[in-house]
């Protein structure tokens, strides 16, 4: 059965989440799975990269699905037709029968995106999340310094999914100050555990507030557990921004 | 009685335009009132700049309104709470009892965002309109040259209000790449007539997708008639950018 890839964009602000649930709710693995059906006549399992939180939004996320059919370049526009303005397919592959869009997965890409001002603002609300107090980008790098490359990230993790290891690599990590009150996180690594960004944004900025260091953000780290971090930040200014696959994968998926 | 400025940015999206209607229906200007209403305990009138349409975005509208009460710097957050998110109070002045957010007003500037690419995308849906043919600056630039200066806008106005004079100056007008896929059209000018920029730019989309020209333009804007004109482009990509007040009126006004 041919295997198809997709690149979908999502604005997470409407959806629960990305995985399906009980009927009722709104999920993007639900939705643009009941756009698949309706265009392949047959029902579809969506696999992705991995789910996002409600409310998340996604620039890049990655799926996989086998269908009986083949499909062709209009796929895409009656795709997009069908789904919500909420949901974007922006590429469709052909791919190989090995490509699988969570286990091939070999490091994902967040930004977690701050709009850092004393006062509100409608427009940013969507896809930033508010922090009213002045944020130093030099501190909060110096805070983050010790979760660079690899460690047993527990005390980052949500309780409510079984792993066999709680070990992941952060490759990158970086705060950056975009505009003059738009603040960018971006963290990349091998693997995210449950709101594992959420909880890293959410502790750094606790310390960042409260005079804290790199030094507690370690105590924390290696504390291996989840009560010694702080808060989960909201999830409006998360972005999924890129999944990458190892190149030869990449090379093997055709675009229609 | 003291006279205050608000400066007011809103997502245009959930609403049916600025100006108060019948009850039941959801407009800034009505969200806004019923805010100060609360706060001030007395009913208030807001006076705006200008209306702006069903879905139009403003990053910086103006209004004022006069109030027997005195007001500190408490206030914009008191606002700011009461609010829906799709509202954002950002400035409050106590501004001279010469100051009228319509009539003081000297220019205008909006900003029309053209998600120009084949495919949509749901994160760029909210703020932007979406054109699927490549479009060019250069092209669209020179096509509207002819609406520079002063002129008989006419053409461009959508039926409805009754003015003594349809004739205004455009001192500012520029298509410009932002981004690989995005497009911005930008124009200032001391008044707009009801959904005169919408109309531009979608005549200028409609010339630019047909082969014509700045000529063609020229004839539209010479025949003084609306049917000459083309489409109206979607409130979607629409956003008052600015508004401005003579310098020495300007000073007048006093942050709170």
């Amino acid at each position: 059965m041919p295997r198809y890839r997709l690149l979908i964009a999502y604005d997470g602000t409407d959806f629960e989440g990305w995985q399906r649930q009980l009927e009722g709710s709104e999920t993007v693995q639900g939705a643009v799975e009941m756009a698949l059906a309706q265009i392949l006549n047959e029902p579809v399992n969506l696999v992705a990269s991995g789910r996002t939180d409600s409310g998340v939004h996604a620039e890049a996320q990655n799926a996989h699905f086998k269908t009986t059919k083949d499909l062709n370049h209009n796929f895409i526009r009656s795709m997009n037709s069908l789904l919500p303005e909420s949901i974007s397919v922006l590429k469709v592959w052909l791919a190989p029968d090995d490509f699988h869009a969570q286990r091939s997965a070999i490091s994902k890409t967040y930004r977690y995106v701050i709009h850092n001002s004393e006062i509100p603002n409608a427009l940013r609300r969507r896809y930033t999340t508010w922090v009213r107090k002045r944020l130093s980008v030099e501190n909060l790098n110096a805070i983050c310094e010790p979760l660079r490359g690899e460690h047993d990230f527990k005390s980052f993790q949500t309780s409510g999914t079984e792993l066999k290891s709680t070990v992941r690599t952060i490759t990158e990590l970086s705060w950056k100050q975009l505009e003059p009150d738009l603040i960018e996180f971006r963290v990349a690594g091998t693997g995210f555990l449950k709101q594992m960004v959420r909880n890293i944004v959410g502790t750094a900025l606790y310390l960042h507030k409260n005079g804290g260091s790199a030094s507690e953000m370690l105590a924390i780290l290696n504390q291996l557990d989840r009560r010694a971090a702080k808060t989960t930040a909201p999830p409006t200014g998360l972005h999924l921004h890129r999944v990458d696959y190892p190149p030869e994968l990449d090379k093997k998926c055709r675009e229609l």
